[in-house]
């Protein structure tokens, strides 16, 4: 949890910050992570199934790191993965097999002989084509295949473009259009296992109704198949429960998973419920720590201008590619006036710039970007020849671990080499 | 050059891009760059200053393989660096520190000394606070500084609001309001010497206009300087020349510098010209070669739907990023008819989407993302948990060279790490 102590200065997991940046074996910017409030977070979204069988998911892409994986699968969570990478990140965390689940659109053929040899819990299948596929490599190295449909519920979530997924003719999922052909194609093959069903609608959802209508949707195609003679044996609600980034999001995660899970039961009897959060789960406990480098004055004006970061849009790209805003805040507290300050990074961009803030002026030292936990450094890249950023982690009140990245001059040897 | 040979096949540089993807030791997806047509443009840019004593200084953020800037510094071709680790790149790669350049808002302390340990042609200050930064490092280290000023001309350039720059209050340079205090700065300090004047007023311009206009201020100050007893050495008319990436842009980088250098010339006698071309280098000049790894046809229609690349916004952000399109085409002919195809990623997220391109239906397996030359490779990461693309470099009509990055077992392994 972050929170300000008594005396108005930032702690995470109860370490202080500040504390962590001057240690000087840790480089600004660094990522901090409390483990123990991801983990709070999963275990507290849990609560909203209400002892109904089921399993969280945790979506790897917001936030891989093995330390953070392997504490979530000692609580029991499980894992939705897109790649063959984030599938041995969750199997090396010590995530059985049987609790991952794997989406995405375009999973090459090594991916899915990975997936086969592995035995995971289901293949997500988000195509007709796709289906086809997984069966050939299932005949190929005659395994059978847990696969479940994702489909394409055709409900408008309320959120960026960008990161929008359930229209129709959308990248992902199965449109209920072509959900026969889907089945058919099933029933042609004799290496494919129907196991369930999965609906995602968008990402950063504000309100539950989207996600109750997808999980209703869903509930009822099970329902058919299973009045059909096609009972599955798990439904995937999905993820895309939103967070809140300093707008207001009175929405807690676990009303989602309560308020979806009630609505499916009233519609069908599938013995396992699964939810796929990402963000949900690590943005709020994650904190991007960075110093200022320096200011530049507002011409004519004494207290406003840029407060320019030793982080940029390298380190979190959110802001630059979604036009997100993170709270910008000193990590301690400090008696100068406030002052409209503009923050930027150090890359070479006009898009790396994080917003204008009330700030003390002159600026502390040390600052931090608010909920930065998720897609912060899965998205980073070493644009402009720099660092990645460093990342530590909090558990039990103590820093517990420090991973540092390549720097700048093991960037430059690489990108001489070439 | 990337060309279609009589049998319509895609060939860079010469050498035939399908063979490439075939040789079975270069992974898709990977770039591939024409380093000599690359140097061409270099050379062909020069041409612009027209006999005058000039430097081009190659923006290296569009491109840090070491293997093309060695190409440019053996043609004599300078460096702007906005990092540490790109004067590292440029110092191993050859480049002599006088033809070297250093731009960016929030250059840190350990740059600072780097810089002037290196003894670079210029630090570009961009703002009055940089100047009394760098004028005390200096000191600290017992050197002499030698900076230009990146002054903000106040010219709008007709861009993408994310890559404009040279706006009022903007991120970088000093705007003319404060170049009186930027020049007192200068005047009170023993250690900062004033070789120069820089402007940049926005990337990917298409009209030689406001780059004229950027200079003929800039002129006109250094007019001014030297009536003042303060002459310079060095006129940075700045990058931005903007590439034709399919919409049509007949201005030719080098009419840019033509015209630019023809204003400078009819108001003040500058020793030297630099330019700073990053994308107008080498954009063209690269392409991204990626395999199909299957299609999802829209319901109900069968020759239109999504084209899955195994190359997403990881290996090429610039579409998710600012939206920008870039011709996604075979590398073969095809016998097929085209089709309205949508070409999107494997990353999970809709903004991982290249645009809709008439396809051959079913589509080839080999395809080519153009004009990937310039802020390709250096803004990859490994987003998904994804390996980073391969790099190809073809000189004198053959593949020189083949660089390949980590791949997801070992981006597996360093998350594990942690």
């Amino acid at each position: 949890m972050l929170l300000r102590d008594a005396e108005g200065r930032a702690r995470l997991g109860g370490v202080l910050l500040e504390a962590i940046a001057r240690r000087g074996d840790v480089p600004t910017p660094f990522y901090a992570y409390d483990l123990d409030a991801m983990v709070d977070e999963a275990v507290d979204l849990a609560r909203g199934f209400a002892g109904r069988d089921h399993l969280v998911c945790y979506a790897v892409k917001a936030n891989s790191a093995g330390r953070l994986v392997r504490r979530l699968a000692r609580a029991g969570v499980g894992a939705d993965v897109v790649s063959a990478g984030e599938l041995e990140v969750c199997l090396g965390a010590g995530v059985p097999p049987e609790r991952i689940v794997w989406s995405g659109v375009a999973k090459t053929e090594t991916e899915l002989d990975r997936a086969l040899a592995a035995g995971i819990l289901s293949v997500h299948a988000e195509s007709v084509e796709e289906l086809a596929r997984l069966d050939a490599r299932a005949r190929a190295v005659g395994k059978r295949a847990a696969v479940s449909l994702r489909i394409n519920p055709g409900v408008e979530a309320d959120t960026h473009a960008n990161i929008a997924t359930g229209h129709d003719e959308a990248k992902f999922g199965v449109p209920l259009a072509d959900v026969p052909h889907a089945l058919a194609e099933v029933e042609r093959s004799s290496s494919l296992s129907l196991v369930g069903l999965s609906a995602h609608v968008g990402s950063q959802m504000v309100r539950v109704d989207e996600y109750v209508r997808a999980a209703e949707v869903t509930a009822g195609l099970a329902r058919e198949l299973g009045s059909r003679g096609r009972a599955l044996s798990l439904l995937d609600l999905g993820g895309g429960m939103g967070v809140d980034y300093g707008e207001g999001c009175p929405v807690r995660p676990r009303a989602f998973v309560e308020a979806a899970a009630r609505a499916v039961a009233a519609i069908v009897d599938v013995p396992r419920l699964l939810c796929e959060p990402g963000r949900a789960i690590v943005a709020a406990h994650g904190v991007l720590v960075t110093r200022v480098v320096q200011t530049k004055r507002w011409s004519g004006r004494d207290t406003a201008g840029w407060v320019f970061l030793d982080a940029g849009m390298n380190d979190l790209a959110r802001p630059a590619m979604y036009g997100a805003r993170h709270r910008v805040e000193p990590l301690a507290p400090s008696a100068s006036p406030l002052a409209c300050a503009r923050v930027g990074g150090p890359v070479c961009e006009s898009s790396d710039d994080f917003g204008t803030y009330e700030l003390p002026w002159p600026p502390p030292d040390l600052m931090m970007i608010r909920d930065a936990g998720a897609y912060g450094f899965t998205m980073a890249s070493q644009y402009n020849g720099r660092a990645l950023p460093a990342e530590v982690f909090v558990e039990g009140g103590e820093v517990t671990g420090v991973s540092r990245g390549p720097d700048a001059a093991e960037w430059a040897r690489a990108r001489l080499a070439t």
